[in-house]
């Protein structure tokens, strides 16, 4: 498959950030290795979200974009839908599960989306297609669309641009949307860098993909990582990843907690938990590294209730 | 006074980070301008100190090099002493007064720094003059240094350098080093900028000598921004606040407290409390700006105790 990311880029560029790429030399002494953290935590909206869905909002026709869009989200990709639908004028209806964290709920809302609470994850998806089906809405799937990959890729080139020495790029997944668009923009451009891929272990879906050799979809989920939770892995993102990624990881919800101490205290940035994956299987000696190695991690969002930091972050530095 | 702001920059540019300055639609949507963060927590050791120390330290002659240096702080000057020396092969004494925070007590030392805990601010003063004949070191003043002055200069140049735009400057005070040098530099360039300076209301020395038309000690200090604490302010600051800063305001502890949580949740960045003092005086609305305002305030540190962090960012949002 050829995704034009450049197209891609362009159509987004007036509406998102380049985000910052921050040497942090203390947790790369940790882990032994020249760090670099792309901070998608910093992008609008606080996620990269908003980069793969303006790229697929600008390609909806008239008539779409007069009824409108929906989609179901845990969370930031709701914030990036609501967000970047009021910037293109086209109304978004969103379906998140009950649990979902009232941040990001409160976030939506205030972008200017329609906010529905239901169910769990896999109940709020059918939710979702008769909604779909009642109101005439286009369905924006969170990471599973190639217009969705292509977006999510800027932040691949703009890595190359901004570290053109990489060698190894880490990148949390949940349904595999931003590692998809990543992987195939570097790939394509330096086939050298290696590609890894952070799991919970609690919602292992693209490691079990690859090892079933066909997209999964898993019955229950469950980790602090809101973002990395959806229960299936995309059927497109699965054959991007099989293709691209060298590997993927897994991480368990204590890595990640660990992980977030020295990001507060050390880089001075604000994570929420899925956003701190890479740097957990990092910490964690689980992606092969050496101290030659400029290895860029991905903090993707950086959506956390503040009542919650405390809990996370009060313990070890 | 003709300050080489360029030769400062020059001496320090392989050690420092050119820090990000980063747009915040939301926090510049509730302030009423457009609101740019120059982020110096990102900074080497997490303030904008070590921009002053290396340039000081580069002006040392063999001797005082081979004997070492010696400061007094509250912190971030310590640890900016305490990682430049060793960058620079210059061993440092620290006396910090006995309340200091403990993360900035532990940062010095694990920078290499011999660090002493000694009574109060005025205590202290007295315990480094004694300390200093004793060892036949170099005292390092920690802002009221023409070297010092030139070196935080750096970050005057870079915000002209990446908002060319920029209408108003706003930024903390404590002994009055940062402004003094972000002023000078930036007035001789631009001289249609304004620049603020923002001192918490338990610790306002600048402004009081700006009252009193000379430089004051006072007897006590009260705030949580422990890095704008210092009991005075410079004699060198003085002169350069009353010729280039347009006017110092001042906020309260709660005012600060409430600065935090959007800077936190908002802009997804770590700071202390000195750090957000400038986005405090903002959204109290006690720096004049306009909607077409290009405003930027410099996030001066990020060293903050991650114990505390829930207490004060728990609130509104």
């Amino acid at each position: 498959m050829q995704i034009d990311f450049f197209s891609a880029r362009a159509r987004i560029a007036s509406n998102v950030h380049v985000t910052p790429l921050l040497r942090s030399s203390l947790l790369g002494a940790r882990i032994g290795c020249r760090l670099f953290l792309k901070c998608e935590n910093l992008q609008k909206t606080g996620s990269f979200k908003v980069r793969g869905v303006l790229n697929k909002l600008s390609q909806l026709d008239d008539i779409a974009r007069e009824r409108g869009v929906i989609t179901i989200s845990a969370g930031n990709h709701a914030a990036a839908i609501a967000w970047a639908g009021a910037q293109a004028g086209i109304s978004s209806l969103v379906v998140m599960p009950a649990t979902a964290s009232k941040t990001k709920v409160a976030a939506s809302r205030a972008y200017g989306a329609e906010v529905i609470l239901h169910g769990d994850v896999k109940t709020a998806f059918a939710k979702v297609r008769e909604l779909e089906r009642e109101r005439h809405l286009t369905f924006v799937h969170p990471f599973d669309d190639e217009h969705i990959v292509a977006g999510h890729g800027s932040a691949g080139l703009e890595i190359l641009e901004q570290a053109p020495e990489v060698d190894v790029v880490v990148v949390p997944i949940g349904g595999g949307g931003l590692i998809s668009g990543i992987a195939a923009a570097i790939k394509a451009r330096k086939p050298s860098v290696r590609v890894y891929g952070v799991e919970p272990e609690g919602a292992s879906t693209m490691r079990q993909s690859l090892d079933a050799g066909h997209a999964v979809h898993v019955d229950s989920v469950k980790t602090i990582a809101d973002g990395l939770a959806p229960p299936m892995a995309g059927e497109l993102t699965y054959e991007i990843v099989k293709q691209y990624v060298d590997d993927v990881v897994l991480v368990s919800d204590d890595e990640i907690i660990a992980a977030m101490g020295p990001i507060y205290s050390r880089a001075k940035l604000v994570v929420e938990p899925s956003g701190a994956a890479g740097v957990a299987a990092l910490l964690a000696g689980k992606v092969p590294v050496t101290p030659a190695d400029v290895v860029v991690t991905v903090l993707s969002g950086g959506n956390v209730e503040l009542s919650e930091i405390g809990r996370w972050v009060s313990g070890e530095q």
